[in-house]
């Protein structure tokens, strides 16, 4: 259990260094098997819409995603920095196990201004294989309700 | 040591999510024993007041608080992300452990808006039983001096 | 590993809370070995300016350092709140280990406003001597290519 929960905060610094370093090519081989990836809103999950913005359930969809992003051009015109929180561990069962851990994204732009880019939680489903455990769907839940530019970005 | 070094980052987030998930009713049933909950800011800290803004040493007193707050109708129109750092152990003797503990939170209001609402560190008394950690006390240490709102949350 | 990893996280919640309770003095003594201390940008580092801003290698480097924010008296005016991710590690050879850490520092002005001051990673080496992780080498890479003030402040 405690080597579960401090693999699980390791994959999810990796999983968010990843986007921070830029290397969004590479994000899509953070999920595996069901590849579930979905953005929604605190008031939207509330209301039962998990993927109120975004919903992916392959690979072929997240690389889809990230090409739109490399062709828009519009990420790399800022930065972010994941600040991650403690894993909670909300259930355990024979090789699954669900999690929620809340984070807050910075944004810092061209600039140099530095502002709270989203806030909230990951809700996540990981299964242990092999002694490592594989990030199968994440539900990117955001405090707020406004999410302009969310579309552009992995979160 | 390393066990409950785990078990409070654990706890923390626990109490953490209670107050971010909008479950004031429950936050009262982490705190044990002496029940002692204070709110002060680091200039009150430093010239020894401990509790210079909230004071509360028993449950019954942090459940009057959640019912004033859900009285005046305040908490709802905002939400809040917890995000906390690493613990530190101050001190461990036979049952006790001294952790210190910093974090900021977010608040989100309803146009969607995201700001720092508060940051500093938690002094907490936790005791040993039967292998858990209990929340006994817990002093919360504002960086700011600014707290007008701070009378209404669970920091 | 394991425990390497939470040493390292212990070590790291150490040097960000001398910091920020303003005991700078002490601040030089959380290095050792060849006490490398550089700050850059994330734009310099991708130049492969790792001491873009700040280099130090001795720790009466960063005596002086902190000699001259007390002087200047900058320091007091306004203080900070590091709130520090998990730690990333990189690479384990027999006694050293070098380590990627992401930061963000809270900024609280005298009257009482908060914001966001820097955030980017930490790239660190610490080497093993018995049983303790002991910081050789701290590298602050800066998202923000803003940093008028960082000149003043340990990161």
């Amino acid at each position: 259990m405690s080597d579960v929960y401090q693999k699980i905060a390791r994959a999810q610094a990796e999983y968010a260094r990843c986007i921070d370093d830029d290397r969004l090519e590479e994000w899509p081989t953070h999920f595996h098997g069901a590849c579930v990836y979905k953005i929604t809103t605190a008031a939207n999950y509330r209301d039962g819409l998990e993927a109120g913005i975004v919903f992916a359930n392959s690979r072929g969809m997240l690389t889809d995603r990230v090409s739109a992003l490399r062709e828009a051009n519009i990420y790399e015109r800022q930065s972010y920095r994941h600040i991650i929180g403690q894993p909670s561990i909300l259930s355990e069962d024979t090789g699954e196990v669900r999690s929620e851990t809340p984070f807050l994204v910075a944004r810092i732009l061209q600039d140099g201004d530095t502002d709270i880019f989203a806030t909230g939680r990951y809700l996540d489903l990981y299964k242990l294989e092999g002694g490592e455990v594989k990030l199968n769907e994440r539900t990117v839940v955001c405090d707020s309700s406004r999410i302009d530019t969310l579309l552009a970005l992995p979160l």
